[in-house]
């Protein structure tokens, strides 16, 4: 994708924007993070508000650098977004930012290229930059928290679907006639095994089991029984949790099979809270991609944990900069 | 892909190679099609022979031009093959074809390169050449007949996956629990919607109604209910065809919802036996389609069927030779 290699004197910043948090850090052409920076983002105050906080954000990083050596800026931002006109839309993690030109501001104050990427498409690049992912041809990566995100990224370039659109992955239904999901259909993959889900079936076994370990673990009240500690109950061999897990891992074997199936990816690499408990679900997942053998080389996608967490928006955003920047030179 | 487009002296061989027939055609670089000719293959008398009947069909349509400007032949092939060997490897289809070395045998005694290509694949080029999906972006073909066959095209390049392999999207999991496939899982899109799965179908439910019109077309014997036969009781109203279609019509409409969702494809384009019916089928599938407009441009998505009917293949694969002679130029 990239013309040349970066300078090692060239500078990006990698800017992770969430609900809740803003991230940013500073990074050399090589991935080497020389500042870092976080800070609420406060959405309620507003776009303007959040904006500042941003840029000053980025001004911290870039205090103690020559400002010729920044090249560019990249941004991983929660959805939805407009991409090409660098715009956050309206997201429902960021109330009240409706159509908020956060590439073009930015551009103006630090005098770059800014380009924005959607999260899960961050996290992506920055696994296939220096993570689970790293320079594999095709890299799918999957990430099961409070939603579940995908992103497919194919020898270093974000895979992007008609009129440029991030696909949602995982809204891939997986049993018709499932819990009705906000994407309009029932029993996609987020409606079933993303960690809100996992909370409100928990809930549901705890009621209906008041002699349960997981019962007795949320001192009998339901409104602490969620994902977490429904794994935990499992490990401890409360048998419904048992059971309930068995089915959950069942469904993510299923959704990370049709992704398999269909894309035939090196690795998949699998991040978010729910996967912190891979090995509650890995050997169904492997199961299912053995058994897909008479196929295609299905048993050889490779499963692999996220490696850089937190920090994997940042380092992607930065490789966006980075590509940006060597295809606009 | 192409380094040049092709001048319009040269010519090209594509090759459909079916598990019945062989078809084949002689093309110029814009798509004009000179000649054409088809045969049984007859696999049971062995590759050896079947190598000899391509060979002399090729010498028929090459007869009357200048050996000089056949620059290149395309093979589509039902599968497995070894793409870059060249070899096809003991497909169902071809009873006794153990690893047949196709495309060196042919390269050698036309003295051309030669490009071996899955059938779907084949098919999906011809309709990004000429057909349903002309020149567009990303195109996403689904063959429903006998089996179901599947192959992205993006920017006119056959998508392929890890080891090159081409990825079995007809084996997708829609339904968990469903009729066990040979690809090791239960409820995939081929065991459901396949013609042989309507017709087994079709065959269960005539079985239970022995009043119905359905029964009563196939005159009391099951042997004769198949998929055709179904859509035609359908339309003739019969309550129980009518329920037993709209369930299959479910079921395909999750199938591309799911490809839609994971690819946004500008175009799906729908071939094969049981897509003649697709008007039974489209309004289920523009409707999730339609509802699925929340996680983006999925209503965007144009479902087509395919234009070249049972010529897909030949022209599919004339692209290929085109695309190998602009590579190897």
């Amino acid at each position: 994708m990239m013309s040349a290699p970066p300078d090692s004197n060239d500078l990006f910043v990698g800017v992770d924007l969430g609900g809740t948090l803003v991230r940013a850090g500073l990074v050399n052409g090589q991935g080497h993070l020389l500042e870092w920076q976080s800070m609420p983002i406060e959405a309620r105050q507003g776009p303007q508000a959040g904006l500042e906080r941003i840029h000053g954000l980025i001004d911290c990083l870039v205090a103690k650098t020559d400002r010729g050596s920044l090249k560019a800026i990249g941004i991983g931002s929660t959805g939805p977004l407009d991409r090409e006109r660098g715009t956050i839309q309206n997201p429902y993690t960021l109330p009240g930012w409706e159509d908020v030109p956060v590439a073009n501001r930015l551009s103006q104050a630090f005098d770059v290229p800014v380009a924005l990427e959607n999260d899960a498409d961050a996290a992506a690049l920055g696994e296939f930059w220096l993570g689970a992912g790293r320079s594999v041809d095709r890299l799918y990566m999957v990430t099961i928290g409070t939603g579940v995100g995908t992103s497919f990224v194919e020898r270093g370039a974000v895979y992007r679907g008609i009129q440029g659109a991030h696909p949602e992955g995982g809204h891939l239904v997986l049993q018709p006639g499932g819990p009705l999901c906000y994407c309009g259909a029932r029993g996609c993959m987020e409606s079933l095994v993303a960690g809100p889900s996992i909370m409100r079936r928990a809930r549901e076994l705890a009621a209906k089991l008041p002699h349960s370990q997981l019962y007795a673990m949320a001192g009998g009240d339901l409104e602490i029984v969620d994902a977490p500690l429904l794994m935990h109950a499992a490990r401890a061999g409360d048998a419904g949790s048992l059971g309930l897990v068995d089915q959950i891992a069942a469904e993510i074997a299923q959704g990370l099979l049709n992704i398999a199936v269909l894309f035939l990816p090196n690795v998949i690499a699998l991040g978010g809270g729910v996967f912190e408990n891979l090995d509650l679900f890995q050997p169904a997942v492997r199961a299912a991609f053995q058994s897909a053998a008479a196929i295609g080389p299905v048993d050889k996608v490779k499963l692999v944990p996220a490696h850089l967490g937190k920090r994997a928006g940042v380092y992607g955003a930065a490789y966006a900069a980075i590509q940006l920047s060597a295809n606009s030179s």
